[in-house]
């Protein structure tokens, strides 16, 4: 089975934790809830209770893992392993994770930002294998990225870099939840789209989303349902995200120059649904040799790629 | 004196060949025409006459040159040392003049793009020395850029890396030379400065510009002078300038989360006109940390930084 490390995926409503071998595969992994707003101390006993019990689970003792690796959202201090202040978990602030789990099980912990970590994953696990240069693009509430240049995580100078969905696509665009205006999160994450379809219903757009999203707030996956039906605003909707998403992906390239760009999260999902009008936008809108040189991918990870990815950062 | 290389940069309209000692220091240069459109034989001919005068002048023999570095505008093959086709050299197209001045002078030799040579030069003896990421910019006719990372040029898949004059800022913006819309070299160029001045004055616009230029094309350089005298549409071009180049370095900021970002070329010397309103408007259009971690400064190598860049690459 070889070295044996453990990964932490911290996210706003879970957190996953799990063992996995040198082959990354996840031999055992188990979820519990983070409620956040509990504060950060009782959401690290339980991060503590489920490392004790996915090794139980695993019968494999504590003295058998070689590392442990913990995924979360920034901004973060890597170096010293600190969680900043980050707005998905709020009241969060300085938390010195990697002191306090290092401390509680004396094994070697390292921390990195959510996205760096999946980025890490898909790179040694998924569809990144072996490349010179490599970006993982998760799209799902947010749009989180990470870099893997000559098989190592680039970091920037203070951890931040690749904060893909942060990059400016139109600089006269809509206001993002960073308070800037015109990011790409705020054209084509699932939140975007989910607001764009709820200002055209609002504006009294004829759609079988309305009926399709019930008594719940509209979501992505209502917008990329009704797509798939054929509904009007739905599939020009989709079109757009399409459409955005290229106009991302075009700054990727021409700054990257990436062998592959890999996308997952939630999105990810209606692949189908939205690739070609992407691809046909970022052909359309980049230098020919540097468009040519990249393939652009659906990642091959799925729902564990932040666990694989925060276990790999043990590695 | 140390290791002696010899620098070649070729540019559009001249050529700059000279030797430099491994403290960065150019010995003597020589700057010959291109005359591109007489094709590559006749300037590769100049080529190497020049690097035979400006041995000579310097009183070298070419057995004590350790390294030939050549830069040229892109697209390249730098593994096999081959100028693709540039829309800067007309009529260039495959041209393996890394081969023909190796197989010349016995000398290995390098090929780079000149964004990317500059960046080396700007790094090694000018404003980045022992940053860990540094990107460097040069604004002129158009809009390029180099990255040095971990004391490496980063060059991508392909060499393309670093494309900053062709990212994207605004995906509904004004066409760039490239075929592509909105790219911040069809904004924030001396170019587009230059061809946003000329707009207003076929609009009507009254302004000083149009008699400093007098029988002359609009430059970017008339702009900057008649904004220095208080002319209301120069002033109002220049700061419409610093919007853009600090929506560019908001865009440089999140993708590499630099420590250090060196702007050259002629747009630079205006430095005091534009760079309070770039840096604020970098400033606002950015994550805090990321803009917080870098200094934006002007680069300190001036007109050479072409030839010290290309000498470095022999290194």
């Amino acid at each position: 089975m070889g070295k044996i490390v453990c990964g932490i995926d911290i996210g706003g409503t879970k957190i996953n934790t799990g063992l996995m071998d040198s082959s990354g595969n996840v031999i055992n992994n188990v979820k519990v809830p983070t409620y956040a707003s509990e504060g950060p101390d009782a959401a690290i006993s339980r991060i503590i209770k489920s490392v004790e019990d996915v090794l139980k689970l695993s019968n494999i003792s504590i003295k058998n893992i070689s590392g442990i690796g913990i995924g979360s959202p920034g901004p973060l201090d890597t170096e010293k392993g600190i969680i900043r202040k980050t707005s998905n978990l709020p009241g969060w602030e300085n938390v010195h994770i990697k002191d306090i789990i290092e401390n509680k099980f004396k094994i070697k912990t390292t921390l990195d930002n959510d996205a760096n970590a999946a980025a890490l994953g898909e790179y040694l696990y998924g569809t990144g294998k072996g490349s010179k240069a490599f970006v993982y693009i998760t799209i799902s509430t947010g749009i989180g990225g990470g870099v893997v240049l000559d098989g190592k995580l680039y970091h920037g100078i203070n951890s931040n870099a690749a904060e893909v969905g942060h990059t400016i696509i139109n600089f006269d665009g809509p206001k993002c939840n960073c308070g800037n205006y015109g990011c790409l999160e705020a054209y084509a994450s699932g939140t975007a789209l989910a607001k764009f379809a709820k200002e055209a219903l609002d504006n009294g757009c004829e759609s079988m989303i309305k009926s399709i999203a019930g008594p719940d707030p509209v979501s992505a996956e209502h917008v990329f349902e009704a797509a798939k039906k054929k509904d009007k605003l739905a599939v020009k909707l989709v079109e757009n995200e399409a459409f955005y998403l290229g106009i991302g992906m075009s700054n990727i390239l021409a700054f990257y120059n990436p062998e592959i760009i890999a996308i997952g999260g939630g999105v990810a999902n209606a692949w189908d649904m939205f690739i070609d009008k992407m691809l046909d936008t970022a052909e359309k809108r980049s230098l020919k040799p540097i468009y040519d040189a990249c393939r652009i991918v659906k990642a091959e990870l799925g729902g564990n790629v932040g666990l694989i990815g925060a276990a790999a950062l043990a590695i």
